[in-house]
Formats: C-alpha cells, structure tokens, sequence
C-alpha cells in the first residue's frame, strides 16, 4: 500500500505518494496564496491531484493521507494553535478529509520528520533514536523502542524551551519564558543576536561588512564564518549557541540512551562546523554508558523528511 | 495470580507475595551475612519460604517471582555490573531460578520501584510518570504511555549522571566524570560536602556542633536543618543541590510531558524542605504547556516500592 504524504511549508503545500519503505514515488507542490484554513485546504488539494496523476496507476492503491503541521494538536485532527499560520481550534483533518476523500491523519511536524528518518533516513535499523532539529526554532523528537514519545498532553520533545540560563537572567524567548535554549541557538534568536552585535559594534565586527548595509542578509552560515575568522563579536554568540546547544543534547542522551543521535534543521544543516561542535560536546559530556551506545549522524532526508514521515504515519490510521 | 517480589537491600533481603493490584499480602527478611551470589541466593530462598508460609493457600498460586537489583543487566536475567555487591557478570536469573523452582525476572531496581509507584503509588490512574529517587545516588526512571523507557542499551534514566557544571571545573562525581547532578545532590556527595566544610571551617558552622566530633552523624537532615536555620555553610550547599537538582528535573518535565512528577529516595524523604524547593523549580522553570500537564507527588510506598514493583514486573514474564 502506498499513501500520500502533506509538507506545509509557510509558502507552499507539497504533496507526495510515498512508498511502504518510505521512498517518494511521485510529487507535487502548490504556493500557498493565503492561509486560512480553506485556501490551504484547496492548496493542498491541488499539490494532491498532481502528485496522484504523476504517481499514475500506484494512485489507486492511495488510501490514506498524513500531514504535518508546525502546532499543537487535539485528537480527532483538529489544529489547537498554529502560530505560523495563525490558526486556532481548526478542525484541520476532518476538512481534509472531506476535501481529498481519504482518511487524513494530522501529527507534529517534527514528529513526522523523526518518523521519517527512523524508517527512512539517519535512524534506518535502530529503534531508539533522538532527533534535534534547529531552524528557526528548537525542536525534538524521541522514539524509543519504535514508539514515538507524545507525553501525557501531546507536547513531549519541546527540547527548545529547556532552560540553559534559567532565571530572569535568561535571554527572553518567543515562549514568553526566559533562558531557553532556542533563545541562543534558533535561527531566529541568531539573527538577533547578530543585528544587536552590528548595532553595539558597528564596523567593530566583521559582521557588520558581511550584512554590507542589509542585516537580512545575515544568515547562522554568516555567524560561523565571521567566528571561525576569529571576529569576537560573532564568537561570544556562536560559542554560547555551540555550548548550550551541546550540552542539553548531552544531557538527553545521557537519559534516554538512544542509538543515533539525528542533528537536523537549517541551521544545522548550513553550520557543518556547528554540527561539530555538538558532536564534541555529546562526547564530552555524556554519561559513559549512553555515549557507547550512541552514533551521531546528520539527518539524512532533508526536506523531504516530513513529507515521507507523515506518509508513513498515515499508514496505522487506515 | 499472585506474583513473588524481592527487594534486595545492602544488608537483607525481603520477599513478598503480592497481588494483581500490588499489596503486599505477605513479607518476609533475611539477613545477609556475604553478598556472594551463593549466598545471596541462599538468604532469598529463605526470606521467600517465609513470605510463602505466611501467604499460605496463596503461595500455590505464585508462579513467579522478580527481583530489582541496584547494576546494569544484559538479557537473560545476567548482571554485568553491580557495584554494590562486587558482581560482574553474574547469571543471577538462572540461579535464583532454580533455587526457587520458579520463573525469575531480574529488573533494574529504579526501574521496579518506579514500576511499583505507577501501579500502586504515586502514579496510579495515570500513563506518563518521571520519577526521580535522590538516595545516596541520583537516579531516575521514566515510564511514557504505560511503556519503561529502557533505552537503546538499558541504561535510560542515568538522570544523575547528565552534567550540571560541564567541564573541569565541575565536582568529580563517583562515576569518574565531572560535573555530575548526584556530585551535588547525592546523599553519598552532601555527606561529603558537609565533612569538607567542617574540615575547613571548624566551629564557625553549625554542622560542627551537629556532628559533635562524629561526622558520621550528619545527614541530609542536618544539612536542611542548618540551612534553614542561616548557617552560611550549609545553605551554600544546599541552595546549589536544590537549584541543580530543580532545575534538571524541570527540564526533564519540559521534555518528557509526564502527568506525574514522582519525588523519592532517602534525601527527599528526609529533607522535606528540599523537596518543596524542587517542587518551586519545577513550577519556575517548566515550559508552561509541560507544566500545566503535570502533577508532583512525593513517592507512596516508600521501602516497598521496589518489591511491589519487581512483583508486578514479573507477571510479564510468566
């Protein structure tokens, strides 16, 4: 059985058949022109209809559909907060159902991305795994003994708002909080960081001639740079990053004892020396016996890790 | 079906024939006079005739019996390493098993006691429970879904052992690494610290008065004590223990999304101050969608947790 696969990015649908091994068969993408529920609803249709004519004869055998939103989630499909796309309370699976004709099951994001690279990724023959994504924001997902972890309310691996600095001393977060850890090491808290050193420091820091008059153009590739040149400014920041960053991901595995470690997301995936960094701090500073135990591997799939993840999730919901 | 359960302590070991739901119907102790596996085996099969007796016309319905033993195992019921006893690569399943004429499961021993609190304790009625025991040592045991987390090699759970002061400058710990949670809040390490300050400053701390010329005295007890009654001293060592151990646990919470918080050891039963602080920690420093989901209790069946526990473990193995 094949089932189709949803990746909702901020700008675009794109929908994908995606065979039992988790290998993409066909797919198809939409830009998304508005996001209320129905425009994106209709968006996705569109991506699905082109992805199945591609896909051709396997169309038939599509019965299910899995998607993954960037949010937390209710039972029954329905999208409790989305803040990217300013949803609340949406009755998202049964919408699209209704609009594709085929069970729709909705998971996290993230989870679907670690279910991908557990069955078709860096996690391939091992059944525990810890997968820590840095993007924009700080995410995390386990699966131990095959089973992905959802806690008691659906909002286990929030990994990004552990607390680093604990304390009012702590860099505010997007949360509301203090002193998370993706308050020093999300890609948004880097440009942040980076448009306050240009600021404070002017032509000081290097930083300031690399963003030539555009601070947009600084990017978490542009931090490591400027710090592997040994530009102060730009080292405070990715040292902090790099140190908190591998040290909570010491510490987890340290508790959960996972066979690979999965470092994935665009921050990661653009700062190979960032990646490093970590990998060193993990040797470091976990415990003896889980440090054996575990191999550090970069995600395997990239983008397309979400898309077959929530494909292959679909198939217990038939 | 009743179920045996032996709890194997420093200095004896008790047998309990235990029901379904987890209540001791019968218990008995033998002391140990050597911890060989000889006699160790022989001082079970003893306590576990007691127990039999006692439990009369039950006792013909016990077909199994599990032990939680304080090592790490491997399959089989072996235990590679179990520091306490000097043992190393024991077949302890195999030979209690056929001393007791009984199928034996042997289990961590954190991992029965916290198996005890969900069933019978702190965790019942609920599937998601952290539970952390600050005895000498530090360790932690995690259940998600009704499911122990073993980990990819069975040692989840080394919550202890995850680095609160990463690097050289961190307390070495009884493990061989630096930094350690149980470096500063282990009951073994608070002894110690409390013996340096006495060492260092003589009568200008209230624990040398506690201690009254035998430093063997002071417990985790007095350490409360005298931190709460202003002693520069003891409260610089207990605030740090408190906020190490707070703000550790509270990441795991933001992690994990248990529905349970389950606090016990000795140190945390006998320092209800201590307890109390984690309890502020976690509040403080919780993501709040993990804080909202969890409830913290101290442990409920005290001694018994790891008896009733490797009981109710062993019913799986029949």
């Amino acid at each position: 059985m094949h089932t189709l696969g949803i990746d909702l990015g901020g700008t675009y649908a794109r929908a994908g058949v995606v065979d039992p091994e988790g290998q993409i068969v066909a797919a198809a993408r939409t830009a998304l022109t508005q996001r209320t529920p129905d425009a994106v609803v209709q968006a996705i249709q569109g991506a699905a209809r082109d992805a199945l004519a591609l896909a051709k004869e396997t169309a038939a055998e599509v019965a299910a559909c899995g998607i993954g939103v960037a949010g937390q989630l209710r039972p029954g499909g329905v999208v409790s907060v989305a803040p990217n796309l300013g949803w609340r309370d949406v009755p998202f699976g049964q919408m699209l159902g209704a609009a594709l004709g085929r069970t729709v099951r909705v998971v996290n994001d993230l989870a679907a991305a670690a279910w991908g690279e557990l069955v078709a990724g860096a996690g391939r023959g091992v059944d525990d795994i810890f997968v820590v994504f840095v993007g924009s924001g700080v995410g995390s997902s386990i699966i131990s003994g095959g089973r992905q972890l959802t806690g008691a309310t659906g909002v286990a691996g929030e990994f990004g708002h552990t607390k680093v600095v604990p304390g009012p001393e702590g860099r505010p977060c997007g949360c509301g909080e203090h002193g998370c850890l993706e308050a020093y090491v999300g890609g948004h808290n880097l440009h942040r960081l980076m448009r306050e050193a240009v600021e404070r420091l002017g032509a000081a820091t290097r930083l300031h001639a690399m963003a030539s008059g555009d601070l947009s153009r600084l990017t978490s590739a542009s931090l490591e740079e400027a710090a592997e040149a040994g530009d102060p400014a730009a080292k405070e920041i990715y040292d902090a990053a790099a140190r908190h960053l591998g040290v909570a991901t010491a510490n987890q595995v340290t508790v959960l004892n996972p066979a690979r470690l999965i470092l994935g997301g665009g921050v990661l995936n653009h700062c190979p020396g960032l990646r490093r960094r970590v990998e060193e701090h993990v040797t470091a500073f976990t415990n003896a016996n889980a440090r054996k135990a575990v191999q550090v591997k970069p995600a395997a799939l990239g983008d397309d890790s979400g898309l077959i993840g929530a494909a292959l999730l679909a198939r217990s919901a038939v």
